[in-house]
């Protein structure tokens, strides 16, 4: 059980996360720190927090772990602000969706306090953001990958998954780098592509033809071209080189394909086709068993 | 009232067809013929046919209309062989995804029968294939895209706009080349950049750790990739110079953004990823309204 649990950032996390460890009986007191007033306000109107702090020193003094569920882009000036008021006991982790820039402005900004900061990811989301969209269960069964430091104590990591495990989250750990090769394929990569497509679209002189047409194959493959464009410009580029490799790797995929199409090579076009099929129909398989 | 439909091929579309017209009273008989004998039999089970057509002249005799619900592979030999035996008041039509080459295949396999065949594309679908998914309400609210051709009576046209309305479709017109193009771009194209993804990312080394950190937006943004291999092999190379120019310029715009984020250019990335989502909120609203 934690004593005192800080937010920075009371939104979509941040709030799931306070309302998750309440509903477990698992925090005591859950003070919340916040750029907008108005977002303080709504989140303890909704019990996400029991109290506004109102420096930053208020908001870190006793805490046992201090969740950084703000923009991202605000990392470094957060940790760079509550750096001189860091207790020895107290841990400090965070929800950005990249790790090795994360890691970089951590150290840059917690200096010899570096190893009280064990890097941490969520894996999950829904379409709306704020206090009002905080579940109480937002991260049943979901991943959390941490990707702890040369420097954390065994200790401190413990306490950041211990959290989470009480989230009902399921704890992986990875190297920041291995994070960032992963999710550039897997989700920052496909977001590119997304926006690259409907905004491809949407330039056309004849697009409202082609939308008027545009049917749910179509809004599947798009969903994610829905998320913040300011969040997703932040996250390519934090994870530039990353991302840049896996865009090559694909611009190369869509050069083979393109040879085998206008060859009329439909053998070659079955073999790609085929082993997507196949290699989506056993990642499904495999998620649902694990969900099972 | 349709005295007599003729599907040749019973699942999911043709069986869809037949069930919707049945349940609006629209149609006294229909007659199915498959090369699948297991299809036919279960296809009569389920209520979807009255009889089983033993050859191409019963299944065609007195029909007056004829739907075409077999894979679009098939469409030139299947018009070749009820050619001989089409009475001049039956109607033809047919269910494929791309139209000039159905269109060009008409012609060659029906000669100056022409006039009797609409060319049509219903946009609907499910997950599942065959008799058994078929449903009696798969076109409700949906479009149907009909590209008359010059040798096309307005009776001709207005047989198959009436059996689609009568199934709740709404009827759109378009040329064969228009629809193709729109399709090549909201369609096609993506089916092929989601197929290219997960072959990608499944010939990887390390494809398992990838694939064990997809989440939701890589489940939507590949769900078009589970569709059928040889379905989309034939698509893509049926619309092939469409789908190559849409390739190509989606392959200029994803140069375009390789050349922002290698600079370092968040405002060109944020300028392509807003454009998109306003462009996706807004299309997302304009189908929620047209739901309405």
């Amino acid at each position: 059980v934690f004593n005192k649990v800080a937010l920075f950032g009371v939104g979509l996390i941040g709030g799931s996360f306070a309302l998750t460890l309440k509903k477990a009986g698992a925090v005591a007191r859950v003070v919340g720190f916040d750029r907008s007033g108005a977002s303080l306000a709504r989140a303890r109107e909704l019990g996400i927090i029991d109290s506004i702090a109102v420096t930053v020193a208020d908001a870190v003094r006793d805490a046992d772990l201090v969740l950084l569920a703000a923009p991202v882009a605000q990392t470094e000036s957060i940790l760079a602000s509550l750096a001189p008021h860091l207790q020895a006991s107290t841990v400090v982790t965070d929800c950005g969706s990249t790790k090795a820039d994360v890691v970089a402005a951590a150290r840059r900004a917690l200096g010899e306090k570096i190893g009280q900061f064990v890097p941490g990811h969520p894996i999950a989301g829904r379409e709306s953001n704020g206090p009002d969209a905080a579940i109480d269960h937002l991260f049943g069964g979901k991943k959390v990958v941490l990707t702890p430091l040369a420097e954390n104590s065994a200790q401190a990591v413990d306490c950041v998954a211990s959290a989470w495990t009480q989230c009902g989250a399921i704890i992986h750990k990875l190297s920041a780098e291995q994070h960032d090769l992963v999710f550039a394929a897997v989700s920052h990569l496909p977001h590119l592509l997304a926006y690259a497509l409907v905004d491809d679209i949407a330039n056309k002189p004849h697009a409202d033809l082609l939308f008027q047409y545009a049917a749910s194959g179509f809004r599947d493959f798009t969903r994610i071209a829905g998320s913040s464009p300011e969040m997703w410009r932040d996250i390519s580029l934090a994870n530039r080189t990353a991302l840049l490799d896996e865009l090559d790797a694909y611009m190369v995929q869509l050069g083979r394909l393109r040879v085998s199409l206008a060859a009329g090579d439909g053998p070659a076009l079955e073999a790609v086709y085929a082993n997507a099929q196949k290699a989506r129909h056993d990642w499904i398989r495999t998620i649902e068993a694990s969900e099972r």
